[in-house]
């Protein structure tokens, strides 16, 4: 592993699919009769997606996307971020472009100019606050490897990627090619597995990644009992050790556990008077963690800047963080 | 006035501008520095629009227009509500379409295919809860009087019409139409001057057409001293008696006034914990009091409707219901 020359001038830079979510509020009723899997993220196509649409309520359009929602947490926590992804040249795409470029991300994508729309992802919450996500990836997944520019890769100092851009054949691609150029720089990579079933799709791709690109994970606790195929979640933390640098599981309110080498933090859950939506909680929380690491804070800080994140996320609609977070932690953390 | 011989299958169709908004917040500062009156609403050019765009911060979109949000308002209550206003067939238009059909309000006015795209308010919410908007009409402005079908009108027991409407030519037309096939029908007219500064711009026309035509005249305190140029609210009281049957005003914080020949209601708002945004509590308050004439309820239980749907609405960001308003109302009226 070589070392890049250069300082980092950002912070993270994150690869990711570029989607507008479609929030609304729906009851259990509505995922029965749609046949929904509560808490997942399901993949749909443009026929499916107009007739889920045409089903659901009056919806708030949030720019959204995972690893997207991560950036403009770093970036309101006081982080430099970047971010690629793939939009079209529609309403929608320049509305996710406005979003994150408001909030101080880089983020300089070509838009695509024909094919499909940018990215949906229609989210329904339930009364329990929990999200079930329906995504029609759109533009999203025509992200290929050209929008990886070695020069961005070389000025992260940790380079983000989601699980998710795992399913469109070009993104994984792109995924590669930007993991690889991190590798070769001697920054860090850092991935999150994302959600349950796309482990399930990709598990041995994922493994293999992890054992070879990673530094630091992030995962849940479905998502990683999933990933080593075990059924508790104190059998999946003997697996991962090792298996990378740094692994950040976490556990909805249970809180989350930072392992690294023989350091094991248990974090607790940042305690939230009326949880509204927990859609964006895994995003946030990456989000402070990685903005700890980039500032080289200890591991316990960074799980509780991260705890901080997400709490704030979940006492609101949408994924994108609406309170200062810079302030919010310098609050909290005193 | 001839009598209509069908009986009313909506309780009120409304006529408005079919706007998506675009909500952030911001502060004194940024309104300065564009040099934007707070609480009024301006209208901009696409240029405008895209400079106003990008110096704001991360937005989100939710559907709106004032006549539109009291529709979805009186069908929350349980009313029969139908809207007439004019979307451009993109994706904005297809995301108010969708939002007015889902909460069950009657909406078939044909899009337009070409043109100015669908209309967007930029929507600026202060630390204080205020909102200053910043619309561009866009195809909103191509509603004409083709748009209102006589058969809609001679449908509705009310016919409601927005003073927004009096900016674009064709849709002052429209309006015209409207509101002449309402009286011909033996209908009821209801008008809101929607604007202090709209006042001023149509001063004279909007007195000719509340002594001619409107039944119901709904107003804030601002819009009706702005209508009879006096600089209190007492010296407008006097002059709206005997202008139109019900006069509705609204004061903010101080609640609301109704009249309606010798009857005077002094309505007091209803009680907010924390109020978010005020936008959409004049929209509401006018659905609460429709609904509650549909209904042939006293004038003093109208009013207190009103101020119960116009809580629900500043207590969240957006102008649109998100509880189930005629379970509120059934709450707090016992």
């Amino acid at each position: 592993m070589s070392e890049s020359n250069n300082p980092a001038s950002l912070d993270v830079v994150a690869i990711g699919n570029a989607i507008v979510d479609v929030l609304t509020q729906a009851d259990d009723n509505f995922l029965v009769r749609h046949g929904l899997t509560k808490g997942a993220m399901a993949l749909i196509d443009e026929d499916q997606a107009v007739a889920l649409y045409g089903d659901m309520g009056s919806g708030v359009e949030v720019s959204g996307g995972s690893a997207a929602n991560t950036m403009a947490g770093l970036a309101s926590l006081g982080g430099k971020a970047g971010f690629i992804g793939k939009v079209k040249n529609d309403q929608l795409g320049r509305v996710f472009t406005h979003d994150l470029r408001a909030v101080g991300v880089e983020y300089d994508t070509a838009m695509a100019a024909g094919g499909a729309a940018t990215a949906r992802s229609f989210i329904l919450v339930t009364p329990d606050a929990q999200r079930t996500m329906n995504t029609f990836l759109g533009a999203s997944a025509a992200l290929g490897p050209d929008d990886v520019h070695p020069g961005t890769i070389d000025r992260a100092g940790i380079t983000y990627l989601e699980g998710y851009l795992w399913d469109p054949a070009e993104a994984k691609e792109a995924f590669r090619k930007a993991a690889d150029l991190a590798h070769a720089s001697g920054r860090r990579v850092a991935f999150t597995t994302s959600d349950a079933f796309c482990v399930d799709r990709w598990r041995d791709e994922f493994l293999d990644l992890i054992e070879s690109r990673v530094h630091i994970l992030f995962a849940n606790e479905a998502e990683i009992m999933s990933l080593y195929q075990v059924d508790n979640f104190d059998d999946a933390l003997q697996h991962v050790r090792g298996h990378c640098d740094i692994a950040a599981l976490t556990r909805s309110e249970h809180g989350a556990v930072i392992l690294s080498g023989d350091e094991v933090h248990v974090i607790d859950a940042e305690p939230v008077t009326n949880v509204v939506d927990t859609t964006g909680a895994g995003d946030l929380f990456a989000a402070g963690v990685l903005y700890g690491l980039s500032q080289d804070m200890d591991l316990h800080t960074c799980g509780r800047i991260g705890a901080i994140a997400a709490s704030e996320i979940i006492s609101h609609y949408g994924a994108r963080p609406e309170a200062n977070l810079a302030a919010l932690v310098k609050q909290k953390l005193g």
